[in-house]
């Protein structure tokens, strides 16, 4: 994991953070940046809960498809615009109680709707942009595929804000279709660093990533859901942390008042275990905590496992460098 | 991992396998065997299907929580006699079915509740052994524990087979409650490599081992369930093998007809992925694999990630000493 300012500074580090990984969703803010720079949020209106929908890996809850029905509308297309592809919800409740009224999934329910309504918004901007205003189903078609203006944008602004050269980078492609890039945690922590300040980015990307980050915080059931890390961990500490897990043991973090940005890929693989430990445990080194702040993030720093009798069988906690006694 | 045959020979091995490591539901057959050895399966009449489900991680299916209800009714007691605690099935259609019919889940669901029917009816065959036979619910109270009399049987089975000294290791408590211990791969593939052949273990264990494959065989559906790996493997090779998965990326094996056992753990802590990946592949190695059980095997040692629009987003596929073309 690593820890940067700004100025691509080194703060701290534990394990090989030049090594690249794939980010995955853990990157969504960094990818809405076009959405807000290129005025098509103003243009279409999107509300702060539409906007932290657009950085979300969200549960699929009625509130999250909803938001992001809502942007699909404003933008004046519908849901069969998505590429991201259909899955159940991921939260518990919102599967069941689909299950129980009988329904199936839709494109809305996948956890990256949001950020696929967001590349539609964009589209549609772009389509309007153009001579003679493009048809707009024609020209989003394929919008998940690198070489779409829509993903050319996306793609030069995870570049910008990183800082690396993604021409030369690993590529895969993700869950939702768009492609993914193996980026090394300095130049992840670096660019969170930036979009947590600003400094570094170009105006209008400054200006997006402020905007995202306080419609985050104001929204912050929009980016996650229901008893999540992230949405946890922002309702208590709004604009002071922007936090965000990707697939497979990602997690990036802004840290505006300390001008640093984290970057920590767990080598299980498992978003929801050491990884979110972890961050809570830079959070309680990193930030000056104390009273409520202290006693919000502790229990998320050393966290009991119980089994299905209630009973604790373990329990999970920073160690070594990490630990909140050293 | 380890490959040991019956008389502790190290077969070939990967990484530490003296380290020891928490089996966890990989040795449930080994739990199984006082259930058959006392004579309570005899005694109760537990069918191949009960027998399957007493060495079972099962999906909580309606099949599943049937056989359940029916050892304990044939032991004499109800489903209140069950100390694994509750959770929702495991099985996606298990859990929307119940959800669609507006059902909470009950210890039945637990997909250990086959492995504590089991506990519990050798529980009920002991207290009627016991002078004027002792009132079952009072003696089975608290069976998940160490020192309880049906924990000691559990236990000393599981030392007896693996020949590791279980008063000396690691313990900690599994997520159903009962004791978990940690034990070297080296011990845990020579204890499959015991029950696969009966080789140096006492007769009535032997007989006990045959009995549980001879039973999971014949009915693989109730080891596991719809769409696992552990059943498809066995509805393929019926008891030329037996596998079982345990939380925490572990497997374990038994292939009768070489006189090997397997143990299996994956650092990443995945039950569903590389661990599968691995056992294929240890079974195309090891088994003379030709014509159809080729052609089941390859798929599962060579898995195909697709995402959300089904497009092959990467494969899992066993490398270096384990491919299958070195």
């Amino acid at each position: 994991m690593a820890v940067v300012d700004a100025d691509g500074k080194l703060h701290s580090a534990w394990g090989d953070i030049d090594r690249p990984i794939f980010p995955r969703s853990a990157v969504k803010v960094l990818q809405a940046l076009p959405l807000v720079e290129s005025g098509a949020a103003e243009r279409y209106g999107l509300s702060d809960e539409e906007l932290a929908l657009a950085c979300a890996s969200h549960g699929g809850e009625a509130r999250h498809t909803a938001a992001a029905a809502s942007m699909l509308a404003k933008a004046g297309v519908d849901p069969a615009a998505l590429e991201c592809g259909t899955h159940w919800p991921y939260y518990d409740g919102a599967i069941k109680a689909m299950a129980a009224a009988g329904g199936q999934p839709t494109a809305l329910n996948n956890n990256c709707s949001g950020k696929h309504a967001g590349f539609v918004c964009l589209g549609c901007l772009m389509s309007e942009d153009r001579a003679g205003g493009q048809d707009r189903r024609a020209f989003l078609k394929g919008y998940v595929k690198p070489e779409h203006p829509v993903m050319r944008e996306v793609t030069a602004a995870l570049q910008a804000t990183t800082g690396y050269d993604l021409a030369r980078a690993a590529v895969g492609t993700d869950g939702c279709s768009i492609p993914t890039y193996a980026i090394p945690l300095r130049h992840l922590a670096h660019a969170f660093a930036r979009v947590g300040t600003g400094t570094g980015l170009r105006a209008g990307h400054a200006t997006a990533a402020l905007r995202l980050r306080q419609a985050v915080a104001r929204a912050p059931h929009m980016v996650a859901g229901t008893g999540r890390f992230d949405t946890r961990v922002m309702q208590h500490f709004g604009e002071r942390v922007f936090c965000k897990v990707g697939a497979e043991g990602v997690y990036c973090a802004a840290l505006p008042t300390l001008g640093l940005g984290v970057a920590v890929k767990m080598d299980d693989g498992n978003t929801a275990r050491a990884c979110e430990v972890v961050m809570a445990a830079l959070l309680a080194r990193l930030l000056p905590l104390a009273g409520d702040d202290a006693a919000f993030v502790q229990p998320l720093a050393d966290v009991a496992l119980v089994n299905w009798n209630g009973i604790e069988v373990g329990r999970l906690r920073a160690a070594g460098a990490l630990s909140p006694t050293r």
